[in-house]
């Protein structure tokens, strides 16, 4: 069988694309002290208690006709600005989750406020297309432009989705149609008649058991094929059938890391050997690793880039295809704009996914073999939304333009050095306190987790949790070192409050 | 265990909420004559082969970055309007496909032009909100008076998603929660440790094995679990894991109906025996049956009111959930806003999922039980698009300020006299003719169908099939009876041409 991605594979039109690199290397070190938003407040400001008067009325009236109770806070857009949330009572917090950390550029960004007001995007809006069959003139445009312009290194193709789940499972159908593929030896196999009358009846070998596999604690969307790879709580699973595919332990990192060098070493040779394994003796074949740079929702569980480098090597060798989920690690919150720029892999990823900071969503790739062998093999009505490419483009814009992802390089370090001298001030507060030259992603345990993110507003400050016991980082790309400065000094009111 | 739905069940807020009948019925009836677009052509006009120069070249640069092997026609959306598409080359087609059966009121529709526009909707594009947890203050309003304006009857809460598969997969996730919800006797029983454990390795009792009941030749998406209820055609479903659901025959009716009356009923009777067979004895328990009003991908097979009326009586005495997908039949087109109300069904379905013509997505439902007993068991970041909501809002707005359902039934009603016409004339090449009180949702079989789908282009027709011999039309909801007559001209000289 060929080998998945080779350098040599021919790259179409990569000479005319410039890669995301551009973005993070190129864009001139811009200080990051200048604020970008001037007309944010200069800090949180909370009148009363937290949800007020306003958002309970507004919630219950929500409520007859939609789930709430998830809700965290209803939220007047128009009077959030930059790095501010505003909630109908008139309070103003510094948000350092970020709708789940989605929000790129800031609140009301002025330059997406452009983008938005276009012709095209009034085009966009209301002539929706479906993108595989009657695409704009200009779709090509928009995506060299946009999309393809923050592609990896090496991945220069697009197959454009909705979000994080369906891009996901976009993807892990490509890797199935190209694993089914190389087993019958090639694009011009034909289907045997079996195939085409078992896969009627959901059965094999038409519809075959094979699998992906994926990571304990491990989250990569909630529909049925990426929930069968999302094992970050049961809440999450219960009661939904799932696809018999295998799991690997992730590493279990001891911090701080300086202190554990050799430990952590073998825990992670220990995974990878636990993976291989997998591949090689699970009843269902495996088809493709999936895995988060740092496992988001799971707890914010990180490994070293010799771990990943590690699966690339033994997907490699055992011929499976090897796919980053960047979906809330991507666009330029690690310091970099991919998170798995931090590897410097020996050969690219064959797929990453993206979504949130995206705004819309997706798979690239680089391998022409992973386009299916056939049309309509990968397709659906709308595949994808213009409008929110659009405003994809509009991130890319600012993100050169303001030099965002040298800011969160610049602004996380300083902000994971303030982090550091809460944890020597407040050890029990402060544990395994994680991300250390990832950008603003950073993360630490804390025995009151729950107790610290619900005082937190009454602070001025919106934050998020992630798995058992770890308090997320998850501020926009404007987030500035005035803001970090603020989050530093709240956050130690706060811990001293619960 | 109670029964999924029943008269008298709470309808929270119904007599605030108008609802989707008014659409139809209180809207006056406008004469469908007068041209709803003014600066529409007045005929096509196609001035050279299809595809163009200007296509062909534009469909080579977009290939460097995008499958473009279903590709259809690179289109010109600014020289687009009402019901007519514009090529890259000039050429104006009258669109009776209208993006997979998606756009529901024209091409730059001046209404739609405005709701894009405002700052409303600006705010929407850059502030994309997790839904679940920080909804905007305005949300409620935006549902109340857009997607829940247009509820079917009996169902005023809805589960806003992104497309028809997620539509679909999350109504099979609210299925399957509540299913064994009443297993365990009802929301306040807690889940047992098995459980919690088992889910985390994808297996039971925590990820059951349970079943969604769908229909051969069916279409209900294409992710994995959507793709495991879709039957429609193999190219869907090869290579692709699938859960071990089971499949009903749909009715094959013969036609013309009127010529086949007991023979289409002892057909139904047949069909619904095995409907009822499979629930009691597949060995995956059934959570719910999920069909189309009106098999769209699958050939546009169509069933009668006493069909459906009989399925919701097998599912009441069974008690398994009925969902029906109004993805492709929704908002309009059938003569009536949802095509179920063509059913006078004893009681509602307990979901109805919608995408494509409303440009946003969901599932309505009535039955509070419905909503998990816990937060964040029906869960995702962005949960939809309010951009795309305010978008549908518009849409139901165009529907009653020109009264478009009825024009949709008026108008069907006249193009299927013509077509009924032409039938006799050439019958070879118009058999089983369907779609009668159905509005413009009209198919009919021919020999030589991809032939006439692809030679319509010339004749100035954009027109689509569906399963293996049908062809399917799906015009806009402001087809009107001057287009209707051009059309019929149209097909006349295309079928003399093939």
């Amino acid at each position: 069988m060929a080998s998945v991605f080779r350098a040599g594979t021919r790259l179409r039109s990569a000479a005319r694309l410039p890669a995301a690199r551009s973005l993070s290397t190129t864009a001139s070190l811009r200080a990051s002290e200048k604020p970008y938003f001037p007309n944010e407040p200069t800090a949180p400001s909370v009148s009363g208690a937290i949800p007020g008067p306003k958002n309970q009325a507004a919630a219950a009236e929500l409520d007859e006709v939609f789930d709430v109770r998830s809700l965290n806070m209803l939220t007047d857009y128009n009077q959030s600005v930059g790095n501010y949330i505003a909630d109908l009572d008139g309070n103003k917090l510094l948000d350092v989750y970020a709708q789940i950390a989605s929000i790129p550029v800031g609140y009301n960004n002025p330059h997406l406020k452009e983008v938005a007001t276009t012709p095209e995007m009034t085009s966009a809006l209301i002539n929706r297309p479906a993108l595989g069959n009657f695409p704009s003139s200009e779709w090509a445009h928009i995506l060299k432009t946009g999309v393809l312009r923050a592609a990896p290194k090496g991945l220069d193709q697009v197959f454009t989705a909705m979000a994080g789940s369906d891009a996901n499972e976009t993807a892990y159908k490509a890797a199935f149609m190209y694993y089914r593929q190389m087993q019958r030896g090639g694009p011009e196999v034909e289907f045997t008649e079996e195939e085409l009358l078992s896969t009627m009846n959901n059965a094999g070998p038409g519809s075959p058991q094979l699998s992906i596999l994926s990571f304990k604690s491990a989250f990569h969307g909630r529909l049925f094929g990426s929930l069968s790879t999302t094992r970050s709580k049961a809440i999450h699973k219960l009661d939904i059938p799932a696809f018999d595919w295998p799991q690997a332990t992730f590493p279990q990192l001891k911090y701080p890391l300086e202190d554990h060098v050799q430990e952590n070493a073998a825990e992670e040779q220990r995974c990878l050997a636990e993976v291989e394994q997998l591949i090689k003796e699970f009843h269902n074949p495996v088809a493709a690793v999936m895995v988060e740079p740092i496992q988001s929702e799971g707890g914010d569980n990180h490994a070293s880039p010799a771990f990943f480098q590690g699966l690339r090597d033994i997907t490699k060798r055992t011929n499976v295809l090897f796919i980053v989920d960047e979906v809330q690690t991507g666009v330029g919150a690690t310091g970099k704009f991919w998170a798995h720029d931090h590897w410097n892999l020996s050969s690219p990823p064959d797929m990453v996914t993206f979504s949130k900071k995206a705004q819309t969503a997706g798979y690239y790739y680089g391998n022409p073999a992973l386009r299916p062998n056939k049309p309509y093999r990968q397709f659906n009505t709308w595949m994808g939304d213009p409008a929110r490419a659009l405003i994809f483009r509009g991130i890319i814009n600012e993100v050169e333009r303001l030099g965002l992802v040298e800011n969160t390089r610049i602004t996380g370090d300083y902000l994971y050095g303030g982090l550091e001298r809460l944890a020597e001030k407040y050890p029990q507060h402060f544990q395994n306190l994680r991300g250390k030259n990832q950008g603003t992603f950073i993360a630490w345990d804390t025995p009151k987790r729950d107790q610290l993110v619900a005082k937190a507003k009454s602070f001025g400050i919106n934050i998020g949790g992630s798995g058992a016991s770890a308090v997320r980082l998850r501020p926009m790309l404007v987030f500035q070192k005035h803001h970090a400065n603020i989050l530093l000094e709240k956050l130690e009111q706060i811990i001293q409050a619960v």
